[in-house]
């Protein structure tokens, strides 16, 4: 199943997407749905309905609508594990950057953005605006204190994200946030695909395309701290919620670390692919 | 004027606190009434119009309520200036700590508890859980690239925040997301102080006390950064949006740089005073 938010006739809806026949479902419009898709991953007997009424429906066509991200809006910040894959720790900052424990530092809600949406140049804030190819996990339900064998019943689906870094506000300001979170520099979707569509997220090829040109190509199985660990980590004093995404983090082929520098500039198309859940394509402008 | 939030016959409403009389008026009771008050924040005209209604509105005594944070959910993390007073940095890794550019970290919306409300102790997670007492502002207008001198008028007022930190966490995982984000490690309140009634915010006495001993004792005009600067360098590239809080920093006398650790233990009481807003008090269980 995969899940999308767009705008129709003006308002937020969410639906069931078909990538064969370009529609989406019009959930909703179904009696007592929620207002947001956010709201509704809270409320799984809601959804396990809509599903079933799937087939009595409306539907849309993908061009009357205008795709938003899966959740245009979280309700707090996007949960962010820097340095997941070694061979990026080593290519920012050397093997002594292999972190021990999972370094987590967050984007604001207000950074996120969606599929086909311009990714802002910046130019008079940033000399280095870089890409960030990443799984994102979305949250299924609420835990906390989640034991790693559990960890994945607590997952919804999953979906890209393409973590863009202003890696000179990051560096100069320390702690990662501000360099992490301007405005729309967190392109998230197309879609949340649901856990039952992925058999396994730890092997999963993730390649990162700029200008059509490969820059990071990897495999989930090469995270350094897996889903169930991150989770497990994160839940141990801090409630996680439905609707909850965390970024898994990015392989080694950042723009940063190319010599010469391969950072983007106005006019880029930044394509990531992750198998069995979709392409996220933004242009730089 | 101090804006409220409060439990009252199991809903969460909010008001404006008078604390001679010990009471509260019922704004959330008044026509058209935003649902919280995180969302009243976003709408001027009415609160303007609540402060002229407030002499026919009810008001109920404080002993009848709840009383909880003046925003009990905020709507994304909270941001944290860290090291913004040169003897903390000190005190923390010595003159090389002391920050260039604002450091911004974040808290999650699931910390926020209110004055009053049990600290937990979270012996199983942390050796050092730690007090900070923190200034905190609330913007009231949507803003982005906002220039220093018109900074001030984006606040709508002024809060205390105890930035309760877990140091072997903060210190493990690098980045301080983590070691900030245990539940309820975030006292809030007990009201929120509109900003006509701080003649200047940078020129207030900040006083911890645990268990009655000074630990903490300063002037926000020991500020690195002051809060116009700190509003202008988020919102370069970030928008701010009405009800987002800024902790501002805190002042030297944490507990782990005490020799011996001063840091929280079961049975401590955390009060702190900032001239002009209250005290926040909080025990640790």
């Amino acid at each position: 199943m995969k899940w999308v938010s767009f705008n129709y006739k003006g308002n937020e809806q969410y639906g069931m997407y078909n990538e064969h026949e370009k529609t989406v479902v019009n959930v909703s419009a179904l009696k007592d749905a929620p207002k947001t898709l956010l709201e509704a991953i809270g409320q799984p007997e809601f959804l396990e309905k809509a599903v079933l009424a799937a087939g009595s429906a409306s539907k849309i066509q993908e061009s009357e609508v205008k795709m938003l991200a899966p959740i245009p809006r979280p309700s707090k910040n996007i949960f962010c594990v820097g340095k997941n894959y070694r061979d990026h720790a080593i290519e920012m900052g050397g093997e002594a950057s292999v972190p021990e424990h999972p370094m987590i530092f967050t984007k604001a809600p207000t950074t996120v953005s969606a599929n086909h949406d311009v990714i802002p140049a910046y130019e008079s804030l940033t000399e280095y605006l870089d890409y960030e190819g990443e799984l994102a996990v979305i949250i299924g339900k609420r835990g906390k204190a989640i034991a790693r064998e559990d960890a994945l019943h607590y997952v919804f689906g999953y979906t890209i994200i393409n973590d863009v870094t202003a890696r000179d506000i990051q560096n100069r300001h320390k702690q990662y946030f501000l360099g992490k979170s301007l405005d729309a520099t967190c392109p998230m979707g197309p879609w949340i695909v649901t856990k039952e569509e992925i058999a396994d997220p730890h092997h999963l090829d993730i390649t990162t395309k700029v200008n059509g040109e490969i820059r990071q190509q990897s495999n989930t199985s090469q995270f350094i701290f897996p889903i169930d660990e991150i989770i497990h980590v994160l839940s141990r004093g801090m409630t996680l919620e439905p609707g909850d995404i965390i970024a898994t983090g990015t392989p080694a082929g950042v723009g940063f670390a190319m010599n010469p520098k391969g950072t983007l500039q106005s006019g880029d198309t930044v394509d990531i692919t992750i198998e069995g859940v979709g392409v996220l394509s933004n242009k730089v402008e």
